[in-house]
């Protein structure tokens, strides 16, 4: 049955699943459900939800997932930036910490789950090519700044709000003089920690005699310890009552059974905030899916990977989650660590689940200001300014979209960011198609090329003006054609023939067409006649269906070489009329 | 000075300027002139303003474009869709027939004359370019259907109300007890008469003896009897006491010196509208201004018409008058009658400024049910369905964005109809440049030519795959490719090298230069080679801007052939390795 293996890549590797695999997966899923556990309620944190939400956001959506998505490695569950997003779409509808937030953030899983499953249903995955790379890379840049910006205040201690760098700053400025030092002690600390655990561990555990992805893999674990180091002393000290704010009371509990909100005007306002972070999730998760997949010859379905991130979603809203999606550092720590299936994910959960029954009540002394430095260590290595130096050498159409997406998402918050992003580079195609490159070309002497006469030695003829289209000719450059061609013939009052060499046409549409007709017309009236050469198959089968071919004033050449014969002297000329 | 007369047209053919000239210019100002008077009226009863409106909005706007438009032709003023749009936009913020209504059409003659103005300094006329074709077409269909149905009201001397076909037609349903039968009889009769006046007064003047333009002329004054005939009879017959809707009391003024509205309410609920109007109106103006300039081989510049159209809307905008654009009947008769240069524009205004001082007492009773005529004979001759036909003909993603645009028009109004069509345009263009034309290709043997397997007889080789791009790589098919390769790789297990053909690739963005190394990258894991051939020059200097060509795992051929002779078998490759 290829079409429901096609829907559900469990039946396909679940029937060779193995003892070699489940070994595998075993390993994987231990390391991972380690390195999950501080991680989830930090991004809990920060979508501004309680600590348990993290948890169960990384149980059913990690379960769903493998059923229906078709990357044998991929992690899903909270993550930064979707985090982040949440956080600023939940916050504009209630007030964090109320039932209200909970249940906008439940409706807020539903409605991006739904979204993707549609999208992957309908075979709509395109849409997410609305973000293009540099976009991408700006945008997360940006959302790290303002992740890191937002976490200060729980190192510092202090009430912390805004959703753009402006807002943010202003709030901790207000509240300096309530700055609690033992707060900022424990969280100066861990983040120092954090950061000597990226660099510093690997190294140290290599010459204590580890391999080296052993090495690997402890050093991932490190922000373990310093929520197991940073409890303790909030314990031992009771600094609890001292000012440190801490997690507190977390239900021992599996993932609930939970019912989003259904209410018309919620899911309005949440309608465009949803299909940004989708999208955003949708494009992060394929990109960390395809790395690693290349890496073992696999493949990946981007529309079943929608259906895949679509049932994650919707889970997560049944379950008491938030918005979730592919991650990219845990599913890196999943593949090194000898994932071999989805199965992995499916053990994850079963850790998750039982650290969620098990463990909870130690995380009562956890500090939030741990929390703060793990996701501040994550979310810095976000943050890379390179792209602007990449986009700027590249081209500057390109870097006009990134800077634009930096600053605004810097500046007014994420979704505007990404809208504007999108908007700029469809804006910036639009423009650069819309003047598409076109060559006056003429006879290289004594062959049969035809070259542009601004960069070559080559024979033209005064009343023939033959021009190379360097473009698939559609509605965004129809008007340029006519307007150039407009042009050429007021200037030119010699002018009897007009060829236009389309060699590098993939594509006319009907605008296009209409305009090429236009253009027949009004050469016509001003006593030009018009010509093609070199028109490609697809293109030539496209133009029979319309009427252009019958009432061209002139010919359709195989090629430039066989026009310029043809047109050679206006004494041919007459003779082909 | 060629930069002054650029932004200036009038210097350049001004200075030019003769007695021949003069003539033409003469002659066509008298009969537009006598055309435009009730046209004037009729669009001003459409916006929803009075009378006079009309007549102003065609006096500054004339002369103005008579300084700044690049076309020697075009006549500018009220015109059938964008008084419409005005109606529709205005009718949002105002009550028809209150001074705030006045008031907010000035507001939008003045945003949208600043929007051209902006467009035409920035130059970024290619924003009309969003418009595709057949979206017009659709649009203009619907827009047609729309007034006429409008119209009905004021020949049955009903209240009309409403801005889709539905609130139109629930209007009429819901007042046919209040009918007025003797409007029914003036405007049914005017109604016929003008229809026979189109199809029949022209061969009458020919077989009375007058030549084929002066009797088109003669035919395109038609409107003029019939308004003669139906004020005659409600004047004589006392009709406007007997429940005939006549136009009533018009100042005899030139037009007044007035101010827009510049409240930030008004200006922000009046954006998009005055969005829409403006690149709505562009585009039916340069349209009709390039049929023309090309009959005399005359140059019109799309961004200087920008201007000379912005100047046009914010005169309009200070002289009583409202959003106006290049007419085509009015061009037309322009044109026919000898127009020479836009000084035809300047005496039109001269005579409609004439009429405006003494000719408005005359209209006092003339019945709103002739204007009505008037309007709904002209246009239903933009009513067209069939591009309908075309675009099915042609391509099912132009079919989809002219039907969306017509029903959506119909039934939601012009603003979401005209939306909705570009909005479809684009995205069908996305999806369709999403997922461009490849061809895995081989050798036609015997040559050095390469084909397309499916389609051709060719040879090829188990570990080398050739893949030609038929389309430009940039963001909307980035990813399709990143897709395509991975889908390779992952079938083809004994794939040991990757040829990328690029002779139809006209440009590489920074999003198609990240997949690409991407795919180098990912390829490279697989242990697969990526090469490039056949790539363009300006390409190939581009991507001497990036890493890639350093990275890449593979080389750059200059031909298909070299690809093919290099990697001809593996024991080659180690050679080249």
């Amino acid at each position: 049955m290829p079409s429901l293996s096609r829907y559900l890549p469990i039946l396909d590797w679940g029937r060779r699943y193995d003892r070699s695999a489940f070994t595998g997966d075993a390993v994987a899923a231990v390391i991972v459900t380690i390195m999950l556990i501080p991680q989830s309620l930090a991004y809990a944190l920060l979508a501004g939800l309680p600590p348990e939400a993290g948890i169960y956001a990384s149980i059913a959506p990690i379960l769903l997932y493998a059923i229906f998505g078709t990357s044998r490695t991929l992690a899903v569950g909270p993550v930064a930036v979707v985090s982040l997003m949440t956080a600023a779409a939940v916050g504009e509808v209630a007030a964090s910490g109320t039932a209200g937030y909970v249940a906008a953030a439940l409706t807020l899983a539903f409605l991006s789950g739904a979204m993707l499953l549609a999208l992957g249903l309908l075979r709509l995955g395109f849409l997410a090519n609305f973000l293009s790379h540099p976009v991408i890379a700006g945008f997360i840049t940006a959302s790290g700044i303002l992740i890191a910006a937002s976490q200060l205040s729980h190192i510092l201690g202090i009430e912390g709000e805004g959703h753009t760098l402006i807002e943010i700053g202003a709030g901790l400025v207000a509240q300096l003089d309530e700055i609690n030092p033992i707060t900022v002690a424990l969280g100066v600390s861990a983040t120092a920690f954090l950061f000597w655990v990226r660099g510093g561990l690997k190294p140290l555990l290599r010459r204590m005699g580890l391999g080296p992805r052993m090495a690997d893999i402890g050093a991932k674990t490190g922000p373990v310890l310093a929520i197991l180091a940073t409890t303790l002393a909030v314990w031992a000290f009771d600094l609890g009552a001292r000012g440190v704010a801490i997690v507190g009371e977390v239900p021992q509990s599996l993932p609930p059974l939970t019912l989003p909100s259904f209410s018309p005007e919620l899911l309005s306002q949440l309608f465009v905030p949803a299909l940004l972070i989708s999208i955003i999730g949708f494009v992060e998760s394929i990109s960390v899916a395809q790395t690693l997949a290349a890496k073992k010859r696999q493949r990946i379905d981007p529309d079943q990977e929608l259906i895949g991130l679509g049932a994650a979603n919707m889970s997560a809203a049944f379950s008491g989650g938030f918005p979730v999606t592919g991650g990219f550092s845990r599913s890196v720590v999943n593949y090194d660590a000898g994932a071999e299936t989805p199965a992995a994910g499916a053990f994850t959960a079963l850790g998750l689940a039982l650290a969620a029954l098990f463990l909870t009540p130690l995380i009562h002394y956890l500090p939030k200001a741990t929390l703060a430095a793990t996701i501040i260590v994550a979310v810095l290595s976000l943050v890379d300014f390179s792209i602007l130096k990449r986009a700027w050498r590249f081209s500057r159409a390109d870097f006009a979209a990134v800077s634009a997406t930096i600053l605004l998402t810097l500046l007014f918050g994420v979704e505007t960011g990404v809208t504007a992003g999108v908007v700029t580079s469809i804006l910036v195609h639009l423009y650069k198609t819309s003047r598409p490159h076109m060559a006056v070309v003429g006879r290289v002497p004594g062959t049969e090329h035809f070259r542009n006469v601004l960069r070559h030695e080559v024979e033209t003829q005064p009343h023939v003006l033959s021009l190379r289209v360097d473009e698939s000719l559609y509605f965004p450059n129809a008007r340029y054609l006519e307007d150039r061609l407009s042009a050429y013939a007021a200037e030119k009052p010699e002018l009897t023939d007009v060829v236009l060499m389309f060699p590098a046409v993939n594509e006319i549409d009907l605008s296009a067409l209409e305009s090429l007709e236009a253009i027949n017309t009004r050469l016509k009236d001003a006593g030009i006649r018009l010509h093609l050469s070199e028109v490609k198959g697809p293109v030539m089968d496209r133009l029979k269906r319309s009427h252009l071919l019958e009432e061209l004033t002139g010919e359709v050449f195989l090629s430039q070489h066989e026009a310029a014969c043809r047109l050679g002297s206006p004494a041919n000329l007459e003779g082909t009329a």
